[in-house]
């Protein structure tokens, strides 16, 4: 009937709008229960859902992060917002061993100052390496400020491998910035200084200080700079900022920013107003743009002469030769950045409310017209900001940075005073969106934002006060970086992460598939050098070597003890203790601290490190694993025994605490043979499932594999001592060949549950 | 018509639910796109809005963990999983000016290790304050296991006050737990060693090295450790590891366990089995049972002698007085945890499957019956296990560690072998739920789930291994803090958070609201030692004072520049530079790092720090604020100049690098006049609006009107300059004022910001 067909269908509608909530219904109802607890908005749950990486995902970008004056850097991922890894770079770090190890120290030894270590830096400006403009996920490079220095760091293993130190600074605040194909890596000098290490009364500040820019030559190859190969830009005595590299169509270009043109010195203390009055006093500061690669034939060309053994291109020499010129910038500026496209540059000043986009054609046609509006006091050629500029676009109260979109001419601004980020376009001047920051935003970062072809899709804005944030800690603040999705036509807010360390000026972000890093280091390996260490040493070849008072020992590391057990040296002594860590499997570090001498070592699997320290007293020194390693980490043990000068050791044999019998040998082989059959029931599962098809279930078998092949040795040895009636070292290797038992029932149980929780398959 | 009612009826139904889901449905179609781009669940959705927090909102917890071998302690928020703070404690930090003040390093003086500094720390086991068995928010203390020592964290301010070298041991892992009024921070020793400071052999191991166990007193009202007041239970040459104090019924009581009862002495270098296999080969180990209360009342009444200059009870005379019981315990245990209601003590042993429930009455009972099974080879009497345990549970192959829910009986075990958590009711030993945990949990911990009242809601599984979970950095990984829901009956995994530096061991979770710290020091502060700094200096009363080579600096900080701003002083010199932050507002913190010298500092508002330190070379220093704090930062910068010896200053003035004119200045002016309008709008917007509800806008105001009245006196001088006709002059402080301005709108804008983002009403 027609009737009941309606009434019919329309229940069956009832049941279709049901059903095609139903799937969402249960989640739903306890989605809004969650939201109604925690008082969040709809708004808040998809800013989660965009996010939240759930439990052994993956994030899609690798940020790196400078950590400002804790003179590390930082690695955290995106989306989710969680810090990875905080790599030492400048300043000694024991987790890492990171000024503690042999090794490291020399990379460190590097960037001494004046003949002192320098224990900190101020980093600030990280860059990633590049091929012809994009990111290539090699290399990291990273300034230090304060004590102008910088480093680089292997994307390979996330170590610091490499530091230099400035030969004509005393201040580097711009660097690091890359040319496209990592040619160089610009420094530029902050605060000038006397180029001669000594004293000059600032009453000669206009003619003695000077600033200046140096290209510092990078091998992609060996992975290391070459200070022999690189050269500076003797600069004025500006305060020269922030920089960027030339790409396409401004390949072979560099260009500088600066402020305090006005060259002015403070002292307040004499009544003088501050340096913060008359180093912004101008209404404009001055572009320096070089020709780097005009700069480069002329170095080859044998033309450039050294100075303080490096190449420095002196003023005179860069006006002549048509190296460098300058171009007005409105006032204190900060970020110096070159389109995508390489054809136009844009300039922010902090003290202004206007990004400047300045024309690379306009800028090249005047140089070839010398078409200048006259020269600096020091006879630099200054191009005029109405030749040279394309377009200002009003962006709000103290514009500082700008990062690109994937979509062309779109850029992001961080407004200072503001507190603002502004989504805008360059070739348009037209300001599409503007999004409030909390607090006071500096630099800013887009996906990929500086290279040719930035990827859009998320922001971070580097805040500068966290204030009304987070929970509070002291009068210390954390920093703010906040997340934001870009992905759209309006900016979207969508996660506050603070900084727990430090403070990040600058950030650059990678596509995370870019980056391969290793788990393990070749058997035996100096880490820091990237060769095999001459120290390493193989099992069963553990030994100590003596030359007079010099002492090496050669040991090793392995679930869970380290050999040698017992270090004997005498007073007066310098002891070199030489460790290889000789796991193969992933993420099995070991850890060596010992009492009163500050040795702390991180050993990764397969790498070398050494501790040298001088033994002043005669006394007792325990040393232990410090990385949890296994059931048996805190067994993983040791003494070193300082002996007095003289000291003939005793021939006595240690006496055993405990004495064991035939009966406790028998019990604990009974166990042994009882652990053999829970390991070969996992071992049955899991050979019963597609574990081919888990990486990470072959590298824990073989893990495994390789632990039943030690239980095995230690099951001889405590077989031959029972044959001989020695049944207290029977008794201890059958414990031993326990101890090796638990350690592959524990990978097989990690592999086991990995298998059910990823979805196995029976085989036949 | 019927026929149209019921159709209708049932339309009207669609419609119903239609619109029931429609407050929804706008935000589901968006959240299931963004869930079906990201590849999430509903699962994964439910605990993303469950972790979430929004932008300015706060976690519920503060989880304090201890940071490993970086020897800092991290703060982290719960559900947020966010980290707000690294506190250094044993090992320098620069960002926080750790190790680098003159302050600071008299706290880290306090832990030199035979004279000599030591510049790292291996942090274990951190634990709150507690008044009457609760958490009462105002301190944290934590251990450094290599070199035996203690630090007291005030979280007023969350900096390290305090730290305590033991004078007996050579290692010390079972630190910190708390008795429940915080009367002593117990720390128990971990690689016997002998007690006096020289070589020993090993041969001498069971008669001449020790164990023990310290009681470090605590005065609540000074903040301080008080070594004078501690004492120390001289313990056998076993391995004791973790403790915990007694509460309720058993207030009075500490226990201790301990593994490698066996007094095993390695030396596998020399084929003898390593200590991993001598040290687990008996069944079982010892709990220590010590009677703190009666300790204490012995010390008070001078029948306990110094030793090393500290308060020992010889085992001696531990027998005799009844103070200290040995009770045997499943081999190689870990956590000893007493029951909120101090009824009982949980134990787990690494090496077995079961957890061990002690009853802390039978105990007792024991020890009045002197019912003993016999003594050690110390003569230590021996508590029966059957007379002293309630039952055992088979909870999971290697349990570590117990924490308590707040439903009575309900306990979370840490399962390392299956890398599980067992959730258990210890008052029936049935088994209530088990969690799969990635990968091999160590430690875990419930919210206050060590107290006499635990939250329940959340628990953390610190996990050692993280191998494929996060994105990968290289071969050193980071640790994996797993957060967990146990609000309902079945545990729920929320979360997976990388540790980005040190490997936490422990931690303890606060509520977040028993936390009140400060952001402000009262003006010219000596923060570590909590008292007015000798070297604080009020604005305009900044000096040098000489007195032979010796020269002290008193300087002040603020928005932007640093007094004095230029430093004069003779190669050979000691230089204290002292420097009062002047500032009230929170997060304004400036920095003050120099070249070539080491001196990095953090000065919060009203801190006084110093730098103390020689210079050995004429030249020229650059030093400015390393906290990014202004939008004239950069400029906030100062030269440090090294005369050589017997140097006459020159008289002859600063040459200014630009002149200015009247219409100079009368330019200035007229922006001034102008930037103050802009201020008189937003001073207009706030005063318009009910502001003085919303207390960071009242600071925000507070800060504004102070830095409006430095642009008063900015303009005053620049007024008395033009009178004067030195435009120079009067230019420069016109700037100056402007500078304030610059200032003031900063803080207007972002105060302007906050009262529209939060809904501030228009007033009459």
């Amino acid at each position: 009937m027609k009737f009941y067909s309606r009434l019919g269908g329309a229940l069956l509608l009832v049941a279709l709008v049901s059903m095609m909530i139903s799937s969402f219904a249960f989640a739903e109802s306890k989605l809004q229960k969650v939201m109604k607890e925690r008082g969040l908005t709809e708004k808040d749950v998809l800013a989660a859902a965009k996010t939240y990486v759930p439990t052994g995902g993956r994030d899609e970008y690798i940020v790196c992060s400078s950590g400002g004056q804790s003179g590390h850097v930082i690695f955290y991922g995106i989306p989710s917002m969680r810090i990875l890894k905080y790599v030492a770079v400048f300043t000694p770090e024991p987790w890492q061993g990171y000024g503690f190890d042999d090794e490291s120290k020399a990379v460190l030894a590097q960037g001494r100052i004046q003949g002192k270590d320098i224990v900190f830096g101020d980093t600030h400006h990280p860059a990633f390496s590049e091929t012809d403009g994009d990111y290539n996920g090699r290399y990291v490079f990273i300034n230090d400020k304060a004590n102008p220095r910088l480093a680089v760091i292997d994307l390979h293993d996330f170590e610091t491998k490499q530091i230099v130190a400035n030969p004509f600074f005393r201040s580097a605040h711009g660097g690091c910035f890359v040319t496209p194909n990592t040619e160089y890596v610009m420094e530029a000098s902050q605060y000038a200084a006397p180029y001669k290490d000594e004293f000059v009364p600032l009453n000669d500040f206009n003619d003695e200080y000077r600033g200046g820019l140096t290209y510092w030559k990078f091998n992609m190859d060996s992975g290391r700079l070459e200070p022999e190969n690189s050269f500076t830009f003797e600069m004025p005595p500006y305060s020269q900022d922030l920089c960027d590299a030339g790409k396409g169509p401004s390949y072979g270009w560099g260009f500088t920013n600066s402020f305090c043109t006005e060259r002015y010195v403070g002292g307040i203390e004499k009544g003088r107003p501050p340096y913060e009055a008359g180093c912004s006093s101008k209404d404009t500061d001055f572009m320096h743009v070089t020709n780097w690669k005009k700069a480069e034939e002329l170095v080859k060309a044998g033309k450039v002469t050294k100075v303080n053994g490096a190449y420095l291109i002196t003023m005179e020499q860069a006006i002549k030769e048509e190296l460098m010129f300058l171009i007005p910038e409105p006032k204190s500026p900060h970020g110096v950045d070159v389109t995508p496209d390489g054809l136009h540059i844009l300039v922010a000043g902090k003290l202004d409310s206007h990004a400047w986009v300045y024309s690379f054609e306009k800028i090249m046609k005047a140089i070839k017209d010398k078409n200048f509006e006259g020269t600096d006091p020091y006879g630099l050629p200054i191009i005029s900001l109405d030749t040279a500029l394309e377009r200002s676009v009003n962006v709000g109260l103290g514009p500082l940075h700008n990062q690109f979109d994937s979509v062309d001419g779109v850029v992001y601004t961080s407004i200072y005073v503001d507190s603002q980020i502004t989504k805008w376009n360059y070739k348009t001047g037209k300001i599409l969106d503007t999004l409030p920051i909390h607090y006071n935003v500096g630099h800013l970062m887009t996906m990929e934002g500086d290279t040719k072809h930035p990827d859009g899709k998320y922001l971070v804005a580097l805040n500068k006060l966290s204030i009304d944030r987070f929970n509070p800690v002291g009068p210390l603040h954390p920093q703010n970086h906040q997340l934001i999705d870009i992905s759209g036509a309006q900016m979207e807010l969508l996660y506050d992460m603070p900084l727990p360390l430090g403070e990040p000026h600058y950030a650059v972000a990678i596509k995370a598939d870019k980056l391969q890093p290793t788990v393990r280091y070749k058997t035996g390996w100096n880490s820091r050098k990237d060769e095999k260490s001459p120290f390493r040493c193989r099992a069963g070849r553990e030994k100590v070597v003596r030359e007079g008072n010099k002492v090496d020992i050669y040991g090793t590391l392995i679930r869970s003890h380290i050999t040698p057990e017992t270090i004997e040296v005498y007073e007066g002594d310098t002891v070199s203790i030489h460790l290889t860590n000789l796991e193969r499997a992933q993420d099995e570090v070991h850890g060596f601290a010992m009492y009163g001498h500050n040795v702390q070592l991180s050993i990764e699997p397969g790498k070398t490190a050494s501790a040298t320290f001088t033994v002043d007293k005669a006394g007792v020194y325990p040393y232990y694993c410090t990385e949890f390693c296994s059931a048996l980490h805190l067994e993983m043990q040791g003494y070193m025994l300082v002996m007095p000068k003289g000291y003939k050791p005793q021939d006595a044999a240690i006496i055993d605490g405990e004495k064991y019998t035939k009966a406790d040998y028998e019990a604990q082989v009974a166990t042994n043979i009882a652990t053999q059959d829970v390991i070969n029931q996992v071992v049955g599962f899991i050979t019963s499932h597609n574990y081919k098809d888990f990486p990470i279930v072959v590298s824990l078998v073989e893990d495994a594999t390789d632990q039943l092949g030690f239980a095995e040795e230690a099951k001889t040895k405590s077989e031959v001592a029972a044959a001989e009636g020695d049944f207290q070292n029977a008794m201890l290797w059958a414990n031993q060949w326990w101890q090796y038992q638990v350690k592959t029932a524990d990978l097989g149980l990690r592999a086991k549950t990995h298998l059910e929780q990823n979805g196995a398959k029976k085989v036949k």
